[in-house]
This record gives C-alpha cells, structure tokens and sequence, in this order.
C-alpha cells in the first residue's frame, strides 16, 4: 500500500472515530479535551461536530490555521505532561471526550509517549467520556469501544472511561 | 465543512486523479514527471501505480520520507523556473505523464506560479499525455479530462495534451 493510500485511510479513520465519539457524547455534559492541535484540521472538525460544546486545546506551540486558532481562554499552552497534572483542579472528572493525536513517524516513541499520558488524561475523564487517540492508550478500566465500519483494528483506536 | 473534511476530499481526489492518469497513459510510452516531492506520498504512489516506469522527480530540496526519495540519477533539484527549460534537451516531447502539486494556502499565489510555469511543462510532454495537478493549468490545445467519479470539479485537474 502506498504512502497516500495509507495516508488517506488514517484520515478517514480518524473523522470516523471523532464523528462516532462525537455521537456517543451527545447526551454526555462536559467539555472536550484536544490534545494536540497540530494544524487545526480536527479541532475544525469537533467543533463543527460539536457546536455549543466547550472545547478546550491543550498544545506546546500554535501553529495552526489562524481560523483554527481556538479562543485564548479555552488554550492551554505548554507541554502536555505539565499541564495536564496543572489541569487538573480545572477538569477532574468532567471532560466528555478527550481526543489524542500524537502519532509520529517514530511508533515506539510515539507510544512511549502515550503511555506516559494516559494516566494523565484519565483524572480528567467522568464516567463514560470517550477517548479518540493514536496511538493505542492502555489504561486499567477503560472499555474498548468497537470501531465504525471501515476502519481497520489498529489504525485509531476509541474507548470508553469507567471510573 | 471542516479543514479535515475538506483535506480528505482533496487527497480522494488526489489519489483518484492520478489512478486514472496512470490507468490513462499505460499504453503511452515515456518517463513520469513529479513536479515537486513534497514528503513523497504521492510518488511513493505513482511508482506503486506504474511499476517499471521511469519517475523523474523535481524538486527545489528534498525534505521527504527516507524510502521515498528517489534515485539520485532520477531527481533533478533546484527550482522548478529553471529545472524545467533545463531539462528541455533531456524530455523534449517524450514524457507521457506529468503530475503538478504547488497547490497551498495562498490559492491566487499558487495559481500565479502554475500560469508561469505550464509553459515550461508543455514542451516535454507527448502527444496525448496526461497531465494532472493542482491548481488548475490552462495551455492552449490541452483537453480536459473528465474526472473520475467523486471528484468534485475544481478539487483537483486532468487534462490530456495534444501537440
């Protein structure tokens, strides 16, 4: 399979994970954790998915569309294994989803990474929040949850907190 | 719609353009021509479409996948307003496909660039070659070709040269 090809289909996996997750906190209260904004393209796409919902953006340095640039109270700046212990007064136990995209070319790094902020992330969750993320986050209580059809095992990956 | 919409949409496009060139010009004899390499997907993809074909690669500085960085006798650096009359002797009239990807976010600066340098990219096709890019192109005796299904026009372009 070529780069594009594979390129595409994590894509299309990607916006049918958000656009699943997205479903499955419509009766959920709580505002949404972005963790990574990169260039913007899927807080774009939360927010159209999600209007009206509290979405706050947790990124080193923005360097994103200016259209994708969220609002300056709803930006956490800094590096994520700072500020989501620093975040925690703030959200603990009421975020709805929480979306981490942190794949790189480098997949032992990027799940390294992963697993260092998965029980980071959890603290913030309430009972039943869904979690969009690549890579594959592993954490005691947090329920698989089956994936939309056409994306393959392994390519994003959704789970339901339990805690 | 959303910036990752919007992106997937172009890449389908992408991908479905060049499937059909390379579908186009299996019977047409002469080398593929990428005109920019960017992080390589899409070559990466042409040389997965068309096996055993000739790919010249131009581009100003390489900056793509390790695996996806052509040959050196096949990769012709520099700017493409002066590799391009450079490389007249060396293709004059022979390449049978032509792939252009200068599209960015400044769509009228894009659209500039692709008018300078469709004059440069005319003189090393054949007769009845395809050509595919984005932004548009506009020679004089280039037809266009209708799009694959689910490509909406103006997301990406084909045309066939005539000379």
């Amino acid at each position: 399979m070529s780069r594009l090809e594979s390129f595409i289909r994590r894509l299309e996996a990607q916006r049918a994970c958000l656009d699943r997750a997205a479903a499955l906190v419509a009766g959920l209260a709580g505002p949404v954790l972005e963790l990574g904004l990169g260039n913007g393209r899927t807080y774009d796409h939360l927010r159209a998915l999600l209007p009206g919902r509290d979405i706050f953006v947790f990124e080193r340095a923005v360097s994103a569309h200016p259209d994708c640039v969220p609002p300056a109270d709803r930006l956490v700046l800094g590096d994520l294994r700072e500020t989501l212990p620093a975040a925690r007064p703030r959200f603990a136990g009421r975020a709805a989803l929480a979306h981490l995209d942190i794949a790189t070319g480098d997949a032992a790094a990027s799940r390294a990474l992963a697993a260092s902020l998965a029980p980071l992330i959890a603290p913030l969750l309430r009972d039943g929040a869904i979690i969009v993320s690549e890579p594959p986050l592993v954490v005691a209580g947090w329920e698989a949850v089956v994936l939309p059809d056409g994306v393959a095992p392994g390519r994003y990956h959704l789970y339901r907190a339990r805690c």
